[in-house]
């Protein structure tokens, strides 16, 4: 196993672990070392400890920084939707990271390799175990290839909403009356362009284009976000 | 407010921002930015957002280097004890942070300064605003310097009970004999020492002395801990 193992993260990510002794740890689930007490093998458990911190701390940095628009709020729910055990898992999987754990013969027997659960912990600890060989910056390194695109491409878009985030920054400190007015149309009927212009208590704060209004709301919000949030940066 | 903000920093802990700004939003409330719309600031929420999760990392990358005999579930309960409300507050009176907050005038006459919601709020943006201003380093000296020095006077250690982390690794894999054998007490009445040899299914694992059975039952304990992951780690 280890040899795949150790091919697996050179090849797909480029990682050569110093310690070859933690990666096997990061792979190795509790009911293989109960199977095999004369091996007197560590499991993956206490890295999964701290795997779970340094994902944290990467994703929050990166959240932080690539949204200055949305409140501590929203912030926490997408990274609560982004670090759960079912997007670690399939994480897992797509790294192909089922494929090298060591399990003991009950586990695997009851499917184990499949589980959320498990694999969720498996990504956690191998995570764990990359810190410690490498640092923080090796970590990052790797959640920028394969977890940041995820989010990028809009996977955990459906907490991305920038009419709602605006109407929290707004409302926040009491009633705002919040407008969106369609100030333009264009093109012909299957190619047609709205255009929508968001004001806060009779004010413009953006304006924003789009093929349905929906859409062009959407993007009125966004900028309008932005704008608030360039206007805070230069009056802090 | 600034002025004695950046002093006292300075002077108790030898930092010095390079973006002032950043220091003043994490000890700005959000009741402080309602009461000043004009001024257009932002509060510290964001920052409380991201220190948060710099602070988990910290602690937990502390326990797991410190604690190699205690197993996963134990780190995490002493972890949620280190990092909680209540103990983060007083972290933040004993660095004098509750003097330096910006509050809404309802904040400050319901007592907003002394609440531990708060102050806990506040420690954990302070500390975001210093990973933002100085990086994961100047984070971690803070922390060592504050917290980590009460950790290891015992302050949380109600939670490193090592009888217990004992039995809890070597019942893992399954029941096993645990016995603490009285081996030798000398000295007069009132300065007795004791020493206990603690055995797992007949083979000594520890020795510990103490001016208590009890005390001595667990520097044995702690010794066996100590023995076993160093043989975990020559094995692995």
């Amino acid at each position: 196993m280890t040899q795949d193992l150790q091919k697996l993260v050179k090849e797909n990510y480029d990682i050569v672990f110093k310690n070859i002794d933690l990666l096997n740890q990061a792979f190795t689930h509790s009911s293989y070392v109960n199977e095999h007490r004369h091996l007197e093998l560590s499991d993956n458990e206490r890295l999964e400890f701290l795997g779970d911190a340094v994902l944290e701390l990467i994703i929050s940095e990166y959240l932080y920084q690539h949204n200055q628009d949305l409140p501590e709020g929203k912030l926490t729910k997408l990274r609560a939707t982004i670090v759960c055990e079912e997007s670690l898992a399939s994480f897992a999987k797509e790294c192909q990271f089922d494929q090298c754990i060591r399990l003991g013969k009950g586990e695997e027997n009851s499917k184990g390799r499949e589980r959320a659960s498990l694999l969720c912990d498996l990504f956690e600890s191998f995570l764990g175990a990359l810190y410690l060989d490498q640092g923080a910056e090796a970590a990052r390194t790797f959640i920028n290839q394969v977890v940041i695109p995820k989010i990028e491409a809009g996977a955990f878009s459906h907490e991305m909403d920038h009419k709602t985030a605006l109407q929290e920054i707004l409302q926040k400190n009491g009633d705002v009356s919040i407008v969106y007015d369609l100030i333009n149309e264009e093109g012909p009927a299957h190619e047609r362009i709205f255009s929508v212009e968001v004001s806060a208590d009779g004010s413009v704060l953006g304006m924003g284009s789009g093929k349905s209004k929906k859409g062009a709301e959407q993007k009125a919000a966004q900028v309008a976000l932005f704008n608030l949030s360039r206007r805070r940066m230069e009056h802090n």
